[in-house]
């Protein structure tokens, strides 16, 4: 046997530049970048550094995908349902119509058969994906005016995309695309009717309190949204092992810390915006309804036609409909219980 | 300026031993320091490595803090409410009666005061404390006969434990303190008429089902469970800064597992559990109800006679009353119209 040289458990140097899909607008999202590439350095003690530049600095914010695929930057920070025009089936990384919620997600990602899955569909695009984060259930957006039956969902322009748009269109929505900073604009002016973004952190943020006053919930197409970092396979199988390790960390880590931020501060959030005139409804009983039964539907035409999409869809919905129903019982119920209990207890 | 040295970057050797309140008949509680111990020495290019100890073999389960305090061992893993009788402001950093679920316990520890709180906590035990996973809400226990009402607690001999014992005396229970291994015989022959350990996956392994038929939720005495991981301060602080933040991200990422690894599994092991005869039942509204004004008192009496207790009570709670009302909203009315909307479906 010959002894490993000294420099076998050196920490070689090495440097990455990261693009995200958010920016410092949003903290909780592009906040998990930014701990993410923190970690790195410090677990590595200061020898592996990644840079990290915000949408449109470098890289378009909704080219990350195409970026990491090229090796433009090593790694990326993005939503993979933002890809749905490339492969619907990119929608299970993040989020699909009364689909997982964040713990569920996070079962199904690691000790289900999520993560394979999602590896097994990235790999062709030259990259290797890890969860780094989920909101939360998202809410279902801001409207200029109440929806009080399936009705008046009719014609209603919306600022939505991908999956959850065409499931709304089924329920005559009018979907539209439009870019983060021409949202609060087309609400003003009226050439949006509506317009679902995240959550009261964020939404705060984007001032849509003052142009819309009927705040929905649930966002039913987001019952939860992962985050996740895309990592270029070349680069990635030439890391050391160790560094590789360091990547799960450090990931795991920072998604982490954005569902604690979104989950410590959304309350402090929702109550400002409600201050502030806002008037929090819950979707009625036959929107919800119509849009489960339009998501099936839509869910069985893309099996029939996408067998990639198939093969994830029977894995992701026996993983949900095993799951749900445990959740109802303890947590559910523990939940339920708890939040009568408080609110009786302030009257 | 002078350039540092080259051995400046390497991994130092270094090997500690680490002791369990937990051995390998509980897969997901021993299995998160498995992954914690495998993660530090695969990210450190085994250099790091931890030797794992079940109960029992070097220290007894429930000597864990000692055992870290005296650097006997250099770490180990547990969770805190076993130390109720040194100071019940420790069930704080595991589980108290009606407190957080899983999201919102790591939302305080990572993004309110909760760790810094557990950190002072901690300090003058030389102990520096880590999340380090969540059972999420635990079942109530199992019953060998029905609770139909809150009369039908009184004199009941139950296995329960700290502050969940004190509650359910107020209610009428004689709390036992029964080891594990002599849980089973002791409610076979009635020396016991109920026990209390986790939820479907741990609880079917001890095979409880065989002596108690009915199987109550929720376990109101445990919204979620946290575990910890306790390093001893002192080498703590002799580590490199970059083996410190090792211990951080496996710490989290090992937590991440366990809770995944409860959440995917405690829905096959209780589908098991129903087709082996066991009867699943809500614990009758009027237990809920004073369980909850017990607690109250109980709380009340600890802040009158402990600043310490008073202290992180407050806090705690006001995250509590803060965040739970939030959590009702969105995620709460998405996951109860999906638990309805799936089990419809199913008719």
């Amino acid at each position: 046997a010959v002894a490993a040289p000294v420099f076998a458990q050196a920490n070689p140097k090495i440097s990455w530049k990261m693009t995200s899909t958010y920016g410092p607008s949003l903290p909780p999202l592009f906040g998990a970048a930014q701990t993410f590439c923190k970690m790195i350095e410090e677990a590595s003690d200061g020898q592996f550094s990644i840079r990290l530049y915000p949408a449109g600095e470098i890289v378009p914010g909704y080219g990350v995908m195409d970026a990491v695929s090229n090796n433009t930057v090593e790694c990326g920070q993005t939503a993979s349902y933002y890809y749905y025009g490339k492969d619907p089936t990119f929608c299970f990384d993040t989020a699909v119509p009364f689909g997982l919620n964040t713990r569920q997600m996070t079962a199904w990602m690691e000790q289900g058969d999520g993560l394979k899955l999602m590896r097994e569909l990235f790999a062709p695009r030259h990259i290797v994906n890890f969860p780094m984060g989920n909101t939360g259930t998202q809410m279902g957006g801001w409207y200029r005016k109440p929806i009080n039956t399936l009705a008046d969902l009719k014609g209603l322009t919306m600022r939505t995309a991908g999956f959850a748009g065409e499931v709304l269109s089924r329920m005559g929505v009018v979907p539209q695309q439009i870019p983060p900073g021409d949202i609060y604009p087309s609400l003003e002016k009226g050439t949006l009717d509506a317009v679902e973004f995240v959550g009261p952190v964020d939404d705060e943020k984007l001032g849509l309190f003052k142009v819309a006053k009927y705040y929905y919930y649930p966002g039913w197409w987001e019952g939860s949204a992962q985050v996740s970092l895309y990592v270029n396979d070349g680069v990635y199988e030439k890391l050391p092992k160790h560094y590789q390790s360091l990547i799960s960390l450090a990931s795991s880590y920072a998604g982490m810390q954005m569902t604690a931020n979104y989950d410590a501060h959304n309350s402090e959030a929702l109550r400002r915006l409600i201050a502030n005139g806002t008037t929090l409804k819950a979707f009625p009983r036959d929107v919800m309804d119509a849009a489960f039964a339009a998501s099936n539907v839509l869910y069985k035409e893309f099996c029939d036609k996408d067998a990639g999409f198939k093969k994830v869809f029977e894995n992701y919905m026996a993983f949900r409909d095993g799951t749900v129903p445990w959740f109802r019982i303890a947590e559910g119920s523990y939940d339920n219980y708890l939040g009568i209990a408080l609110a009786n207890a302030k009257k």
